[in-house]
């Protein structure tokens, strides 16, 4: 039974996230339909994790088991005609079925885009967000200064408990939730980019707590207004208390960039 | 009364077009909305021209006159807080109420966006359309050779009969219908860019009649790929029947890029 790896892309805006939920329209929802459609299996498809409402990938993977025996390219373009245009499959390959999208991975990388309406305190001008560009970025309404961000973001790098920057999981049961989860986290790569009207964040580490790159994007940006200063960072940590750090930033502005397998 | 003209940018994907309609979301309804919540008035913006369902703006014009006083900053900075991000007012201005966004417009410039899954008949591999990238442009299934496209976009230069790239219009009543439109029109810029992965079709003239450039492009794919050739059009345009020319391209490509007046 041909074991599958799928990398696919996505503009998360119209959907509810990557989880399957009755009634709403998820990319996990939307390929098993369209699996289903196409070869009348019933799979549901793994993925390296779960997406929010609103989040993008520039290459999430996914796992899964079909009976049908179908050449990889034949099943990345019969995909890639029936699911809609928001959602792509950039690459389908059988891999051993060892493989599992979420098991297997051990490590993925976000980029968090931030339009900036100002550069610097001197100009007077804001300026707007292109319509195209609103979905896929936070049109962030600070001007904010990307020192202080830089410094703040390398003050995360390495293995830190990270329960401030982490969501309460309302999808977790009673039941899981008083199994503490591991908070503590280590990043590789946590770095700002100025480039043109965008900061990006990068942020790049073995594993992630659920809303956490969002969370610590939202306390950034609190230091790059000037509202906290980049040594609060190692407070904020400290106090492992969600109200400690910064706002949740929008979903709009992440995006899942790459998940990481062993090489085989 | 002040009278005023706008300059604004949308995403027409979630739209139902620019024209007020009953229980449809639209450009022009939803600004005549947001005008009303911060003003109390009752407007309707006219536009310097309808834009269909799916199409963009990256410069549209709209006049309105409205009882209050606002400074010109004031009134762009609180319609781009109100309005959604994927409607932005890129410029606001009071001018003299003669000034009529359709009547007053001398000239429109149009730019269609293909995407190109393949450049060249040697490239083996599709390209796959982002789904970042899907809602702005056309991800058409063929190869395309630009240049016949562009020797075809030449010979529609100057003025001809465009029945052939007209759609009948739906929205005309019987008594509009019974008024032969003129049908010969202007072309003053119509030219095809070859740019990275896009072929950009630029088409600029005094008027235009409904779907014709949507008409055009659809017709110069098929030149395109193969199906008729540069001189077709000679044939097409004397034929002066919609059944001549080739289909309607996608909506998501079309921009309409800038509206012209006389300087003042």
């Amino acid at each position: 039974m041909p074991h599958w790896k799928l990398i696919l892309s996505y503009d998360g805006t119209t959907f509810h996230g990557w989880q399957v939920q009755p009634g709403l329209t998820t990319i996990q929802g939307t390929l098993a339909q369209t699996l289903h459609h196409l070869t009348g299996e019933t799979v549901l498809p793994q993925g390296s994790g779960r997406t929010d409402a609103g989040v993008h990938a520039l290459a999430q993977v996914t796992s899964f088991s079909l009976e049908a025996n179908i050449p990889p390219e034949n099943l990345q373009r019969a995909l890639n005609r029936a699911l809609p245009p928001s959602i792509r499959i950039l690459s389908a390959e059988i891999v051993p079925e060892t493989f599992h999208a979420r098991h297997s991975a051990i490590g993925k990388t976000y980029e968090y885009r931030i339009f900036l309406r100002r550069s610097g305190h001197t100009e007077t001008t804001e300026r707007i967000c292109p319509p195209f560009l609103a979905p896929f970025v936070w049109d962030c309404q600070w001007n904010l200064d990307p020192e202080p961000m830089q410094e703040a973001a390398k003050l995360l790098l390495g293995t830190h408990d990270f329960t401030s920057f982490a969501a309460a999981d309302p999808d977790l049961t009673r039941r899981q939730k008083t199994r503490s989860p591991n908070t503590v986290k280590m990043l590789k790569v946590s770095t700002i980019l100025h480039k043109n009207e965008q900061l990006i964040y990068t942020v790049s580490g073995p594993g992630f707590l659920h809303h956490m790159v969002r969370n610590i994007v939202g306390t950034l940006a609190e230091i790059g207004r000037g509202a906290l200063i980049p040594k609060d960072i190692t407070r904020i940590l400290e106090a492992r208390d969600r109200s400690a750090a910064g706002p949740t930033a929008p979903a709009s502005g992440l995006f899942l960039q790459s998940v990481d397998y062993p090489q085989t």
